[in-house]
Formats: structure tokens, sequence, C-alpha cells
């Protein structure tokens, strides 16, 4: 640990100042200013950083004093130990070579939004504790529905509605408590989740989380491309049905992390309902990619049969994390499942029904203002950009499977499915996870990986913020150079940030 | 609805240009700028405001346009609307006169650590998608464990640790989920969740999400000072045992939201204890009081029993929501309970254990940089600082409850808890509830209400950032004015933002 908070060496302060009120509107303008540049020079310098952290456990925490200062220090100090100590630490998200997980793209006006949100300070737990606040949100959610072609049976002011959570994971825990809530009177303990085997594992937690036994979650096989087999799904809830259990909840995925595999979604709403299981369509990832009229018919189909269909606009449409849209076909089902009004929580706009106190469509009581950001982007980028950008990143991912596909040395695991495609050496398991490893060494570009087909695969996921072509077709550059030129002594690391 | 997307009327344009690249510096240093006047100007401007909206059901909604812009609008139209519709439908937590609820108070600190974290945006979901976020968070919320003096138990490094979640409610839900699975080997559906009848309605919440059917959720009586009585607890939980049920978690509240009331912790850990139940302290409210040396026996007693604990510097402690620090005994518990890695999300570091994951221990994959405000406050605001503002409130609270007892139309109805106090007119409840509604309709200033003693109460919670002891002193001035000059008319509106 370091010894104490060390005075800033040298450099002008901007803001000498420490201490003073809490809020002081001068003292703001002048920080915030200079908040604003460090953000500014952050996103110019990202091509300089190295995407993935390059540090061992702990090596940041000890540079970090082991307790509180007691006393105020100012704006440059912290800045100074974010730059020094904090960045070399970070992985860079936002930086035009991180291809892995899905993105989490940032943009201009989200950053603003976001920074608008925590500036007013206001909370949207209830209509009457700042009813722009919901209504605002009820709007800018039904916008995005109508871009995505998401049918009426969401609309705002209809029987459902729509909302933002922070997460893909949250959205699925309220609906499957819905379900859980609405198949209740058959006997406690009897309902059953059934979702793929390649299902986000939010599934699997969120059954955990309320309450089902292991032994109540199916994991439906899939079919060669790795989409849910609707024939498997009705075997298995035949199989439940006659045994006394009740289906319960059905998750369908449209768009799979592993591969991007877009579920029958038709299908498997129509076994739901012949059952009456409640059908969840996660759209976490390739959701949004619905607001071009060519991938909607891949996207949104089946929408009409879900109870709840949700995605998330903090993966790969500008908005900063966390923004997850979530639509529901039946309010009362949600609000009655997770509405708990004490007395000091009731007011007489919420007693009388006009208007939706969002704290009852979700796990917490408070509430971000987080449609700011949303109604931001959709205004500022707008929603031709938006669909650009998405055709963009399809057709870089396409030029670069078929580099990969050129290449003896490699193969295609899956094809790409929107931005997301998977890829292996043909050499093995072993060599490739070897490569991947190498790969992320450079620096230059992130990449994770998944098991495919029971194969271990890289995964590149195009979507950043500042990613072009070049850098889409840099990093195969980088991967192909890599192959040719193995460096044996990679090997010898402990478990740094470097991925398995 | 409006009919489209209107220009801006007149006044120059600060940034005109709409589109271009979804981040660009340059533009981002421009539009960053009028962003924090914007906010620098609304905190100068808020005692200009009326705290509560004043607006009905729909009528914000109403003033927007039902679809989404096709192409790119420049900031200042947004801004424009943000002033035009949205401020006017806003009910200002921020404001000096806004003593409901409980404060979600915000600082210039705070702002600015929630701006950095938006303009990094990483992930800090593992440890290796951004190790600096992961480890930061570790340290600042050790800063304040120490700060508050909390037991060695919840250290960072050891069997414990400390973590940031968006809410108290979240908070509860994963440490009732981890308390459940501690306790299943003795057969599912058998355990039992205790609170007072006064605790947070989050404690209700998180068990049914976690599958407890209401049977099994009990709430014990609290003494004539709203705290849980700890015979009536032991009496509950030995009938439970007799008939085969598991006493499965326990909640001790520091701080009920009615009446600020701190459960007797120590005598309700030691019988948890002794039967084998997970105590979590929920002193969402109260617990960051225990910064004073003064008022830490009253809020950290019993800590050293407690499985979990949890407060929020999001209420009284300059952090904008959402930052909910939770501490837990055991990071196997928890992680146990939570955590489901499939294969794309193991990592090397990870799997060494060398390291958290920090969505192990939540229900959200996803994480923001929420460490960054916490820590920005810690150090720009000090210690010392955050101490002399709670002596303050505690003090300004006391004086108004001062004032109240000396008026024969008033009684007070629970003696001041810190800086919260209730009271009602000796009239009776409908007296009390309409003279609120009228209080708060003056728009200077917006209190809430409770259950108190089965009495109907008006709550004063202190704790506002630009709340001073005149904006206490001066809402009894309208307390008082409203008692002494009733107002008949007021009690003819519908069902707007107005209290009930």
């Amino acid at each position: 640990m370091r010894e104490s908070h060390e005075p800033e060496p040298g450099g002008p302060e901007r803001w000498p100042v420490a201490g003073g009120p809490p809020f002081d509107p001068e003292r703001f303008r002048c920080e915030g200013r200079v908040v604003v540049d460090w953000i500014a020079d952050y996103w110019a310098s990202l091509p300089t950083h190295r995407v993935l952290a390059d540090v061992e456990p702990g090596e940041i925490a000890g540079r970090l004093p082991a307790a509180a200062p007691e006393c105020p220090e100012p704006l440059a100090a912290v800045l100074g130990d974010l730059e020094r100590i904090i960045v070399p630490g970070l992985t860079h998200w936002q930086h035009p070579g991180f291809f892995a997980y899905f993105p989490a793209n940032a943009s201009g006006p989200s950053i603003l939004g976001e920074l608008l949100s925590a500036g007013l300070g206001i909370q949207g737990m209830l209509w009457t504790t700042s009813p722009a606040a919901t209504e605002l949100e009820g709007i800018v959610v039904d916008w995005l529905r109508q871009l995505l072609g998401l049918p009426d049976r969401f609309r705002l002011g209809g029987e459902g509605g729509g909302m933002i959570q922070d997460s893909a994971s949250s959205g699925l825990l309220c609906c499957l408590v819905a379900a859980r809530e609405r198949s209740a009177a058959v006997g406690p303990g009897q309902g059953v989740v059934y979702a793929s085997a390649d299902a986000h594992s939010s599934a699997v937690k969120g059954a955990k989380i309320a309450g089902f036994p292991a032994a109540a979650i199916r994991r439906i096989d899939t079919d060669g491309s790795g989409r849910l087999r609707p024939d498997l799904l009705e075997a298995a809830i035949r199989d439940d049905t006659a045994a006394g259990r009740v289906p319960c909840f059905v998750v369908a995925t449209v768009g799979t992390t592993a591969r991007g595999a877009i579920d029958p979604v038709a299908a498997i709403g129509t076994i739901a309902r012949r059952y009456g299981a409640w059908l969840h369509v996660d759209a976490a990832w390739a959701g949004t990619a619905a607001i071009c009229p060519e991938y909607r018919a891949l996207v949104v189909e089946g929408a009409e049969l879900a109870d709840s269909w949700g995605t998330n606009p903090h993966k790969s449409m500008l908005v900063n994390f966390d923004c997850h849209c979530l639509w529901i076909a039946s309010r009362h089902a949600l609000g009655g499942a997770l509405s708990t009004k004490p007395e000091y929580l009731r007011t007489a706009a919420g007693d009388s029904g006009a208007v939706v106190d969002y704290s009852d469509w979700q796990v917490s009581l408070g509430r971000r203002f987080r449609a700011l950001k949303l109604w931001m982007v959709l205004r500022m980028i707008g929603a031709e950009t938006l669909r650009q950008r998405v055709r963009d990143q399809v057709a870089w991912t396409a030029e670069f499977a078929a580099l990969v596909a050129l290449d003896p040395a490699f193969e295609i695991l899956s094809p790409p499915s929107l931005a997301l495609v998977t890829f292996a050496l043909r050499a093995g398991d072993e060599a490739t996870a070897e490569l991947l490893t190498r790969v992320n060494r450079t620096g230059s570009v992130f990449l994770s990986h998944a098991r495919v087909g029971g194969r271990h695969a890289i995964r590149l996921a195009v979507g950043g913020t500042l990613t072009s072509r070049a850098d889409v077709l840099g990093a195969w550059g980088v991967i192909a150079a890599a192959a040719a030129d193995p460096d044996p002594a990679s090997k010898e690391r402990g478990p740094g940030a470097g991925e398995r």
C-alpha cells in the first residue's frame, strides 16, 4: 500500500481549491470542464492504450492508500491518480480494437445524458417522485418499440408497456417471478423453467435466485446451428406435464452469446402458449438490429407470442451501460408479482391507477433517470445513423469471416450472425486457446472465447463506437500474424488479466 | 402528443451541428461544457422551483412526440425540451426544501465521478474485464468500512469483503438467496424470513422474489419505540423450529423508514446465531452516520454478529444514487449461491481464485464503475466535512422538533432519530393528512408521510446537499402557517402529483 495520500507533484492545478460546499455552481463549472476535457483526451488517446489490462491481481490495490483521507483533496490530485494508477489497470471497452464479449458502446450524447441524470439527481421510483422521469421513460421506450417493429401488445398505454432496467439479467428475473406467481395456483415448487443449452447464464442465475431448484431448470439441446430445438422443448414439457410438474417459463434467445444463434421464437412461442408457460425473449444483444428493416423479420419474429421481450441499447446502440429495455404484455402480471407498497410509498396518483410506479416493475425501489440517455441518443444520433452502423458492422464482420475462411490454418466454427463470428485453428483447442492468449497479449485487440459445437472458439464481436472497417480487418492481420509466428515464451505467465 | 420534433425557436445554438461521429472529442468538449453549465445553472436555480411537481398524469407525455426522429438534432434542441417540458414535471430531490422519504443527495465530486464512469465506459463484471475497477471498489468500500468502524470480519482480503450494489433492495435479495442456499440442506420451502413490522418493504419484496411464500415471512411486532422485540423474535423462531421449519434469514433494521428506529442488533444477532439463521443488517439510511464516533455505538452495535451489513452512501453521504455498500462475512456463501460461470465468462484470473469477479456477488452480470464516485466524494469532500454535515443535520432536526413540541396544535409522534422526526396534528389523522397536502402544495417544501404508532404521521428527513438550518426552520414556518390558516379549496384536486 502507498503510505499516504501524496500531494500532486508539479503541474498546474486547474482548480487548486479543496473543500468548500458539496455543490458550488461556479466550482462545478470549472471542475466539470476539466473532467469533460479529460474524457475527450481519453477517447482521443484510446488507440494508444493496450486494450486488455496487463496487471497482476492486487497490483492496482497495492498502489492505493489503505485508508481514506481526513481532509479534502483537490480534483487535480484525484485525476492524477486516475491517470497514473487506475487507467493502466483498465481493460478499455471503448478501444477500437475491443472485440470481446459483446460491445458496451458509449457515445457523446449518451455520456451527456448520464451526466444530466446525475446532475438532476432525481428519483423515478414512483410517478409522483418525478412524473416527467416516468413519462419520458414510457415515451422513449415506446419510440424504440416502434423503431424495432415490436407488436402493439407492448405499446405504451395498453395492457402492456415498456421500461428501462439495468440489465437483461434483472429484466429476466422480474419476468420469471411474474411467471412463477402466475402459475403458483397449481402448487409451490412444481414450476419448470426451459432455456436452450446455449441460453445466457442469466437464465439459470435468475431461476436460482427465484428459488427454482436445479432439477427444475431444463437446458434444451440445440440444433447444428445453435438454435433451441422446438421438438425437444415440447417433448420436455410433455414429460413434465405428465409428471405433474407445471411448465412455467420458457426463454427464447435472439442472439446467443457463444455464436449469435437466433432461436425459432414463433415455434417456441406456439408451444409455450399451448402449455400455458410464459415466453420471455432474451434479445439482449441482437434485438437492436431490428431497427434495420432487413433484419427485422429475423429478430422480432414471434414477438407477438411473447409475454416479455428485452434488448440492450447498452450493447451496440451507443447508449452507455446500463440501459436494458424490457417490454411486457401484461403490466398487471408484472406489477402484481413485484409490488409491495407500504403506507409510506402510497400516493394519490399511484392509488388512482392512472399512472405507473416503475419501482413496482423491478427489484429495487430507487431508480435513476436513465431515459435521458436513451432520449439523447435517439434524438442527437438519429435512427438512420444507428441503422447504418448496424449495416456497416454486419458487412465488416462478413469481410473478416471471408478472410478467415481463406486461411487454410483456420476454420469458421459458426458463420457470421449479424456482427458476430466464431472461428478456430484447425490444429485443435489447445492451439486455438494459446493463439487467443498471444493475440490478446499484443495489446492491440481483445477477443474472447466460447464453446461452439464442442470446440474452443475465438469470438469476434463487432460494435465498438470507434471501431472502423480498418480496425476489423486489422484484427485479422494481428491474428494471422500471431498464428504464423508462435512465441512459446508467452505460455509462462501467471494468472494476470490475460484471457485464459 | 406534439405533432413533430419542433426546431428550437430563436436563441443561439451553442453547438449548432447535428449528426457526425458518435464520439468526436472536440465536439464533446464543447457540448460537455454546455451541459456542465446547464447543471450549474440548474443547481443555482433550485430554490426557485416548486419542490413537488404539480402536473397531472399524462401531461408531460402529451407534450412529447409520439415517435423518434429520423435525423439527428442538435444538443440545443434537446436541452430546450429538457428545460421547457421535462424540468417542470420533475420533483426536485436536490431542492433545499426536500424533506420527503430519505434524501438522495448528490455533490459536485459525485456527479463528476458518475461522468467519469460514463466517459470511461468500462465493465467491471469480472476482474479481468477491468482489474482497476474491481480493485478500486474493494479499496474504497474498505475505506468506508474503517470510517464506519465496522468489524474486521468484513475486511477486504479476509473471508468476507465489501462491494457496491445499486440499492439496499438488491443487496438484501442477494444475501437472502445466499442464506436460503446455506439452509437448503434441510429441505426446500421450509425456510422462514423474519423482519420487524416496520422493516423496509424491500425485505418482503426480496423474500417474494426469492420464492418464499407469504406464510414464510414473519413480521415481528415492535416495541413502543418502533424497535423489533427480540423476545417475540425468539418466540416466533421457536414456534417455527418446533413445527419443522427452518429459521433462515433475520433482518435487523438500523433506521426504519417510518421513524428511524434502530433495532437491538446485538440481541437479535445472538438469537439468529443460536438458531443458525443469517443476520442481515439493513442500515440503508442510518448506517453512514457511524462516520461520527458519537453515533457509532448506536449504529454498528452488533455488527460483529452480522452475516451481511449494508448502507447507502447515496442517501445522506453526498454520493449520487446509486451506491449501496454491502459487506459480507463469507464471500464463499454469497459467491457460491450466485455464481453461474459459463465457459465464455471464465478467465485465468477468475479460475485461480486470486481475484473477486464481482458479478458473482450480484443479480446482474454487467457492472458500472461506481467506485469512482465514492472515491471522489471521500477524497474531495473528506471525512471531516462528512461528519460535520451529519452533526449539523441532527442538530437542526432537534431544533425543528423542539419548535413542533412547543405548538399546542401539534404533537411529536416519534422523537428525533438522527435527522428524522415524525409529528402530527392533535386534531387527528384526517387533519394531519390534509395539512400535509396543503404544505406540499405550497411548492416550497416537500415532506412525506408514514404510519407511526397507528397514527398518520408527517415525516421530516433532513439531509439535502443544499439544505441549511434556515431551510429546516423555514419548513416549520411553512407548516405552522398552513396549520394556522386552512384553505379548504385545496381538497378539490384530482390525483396529481400532490402527496396523498
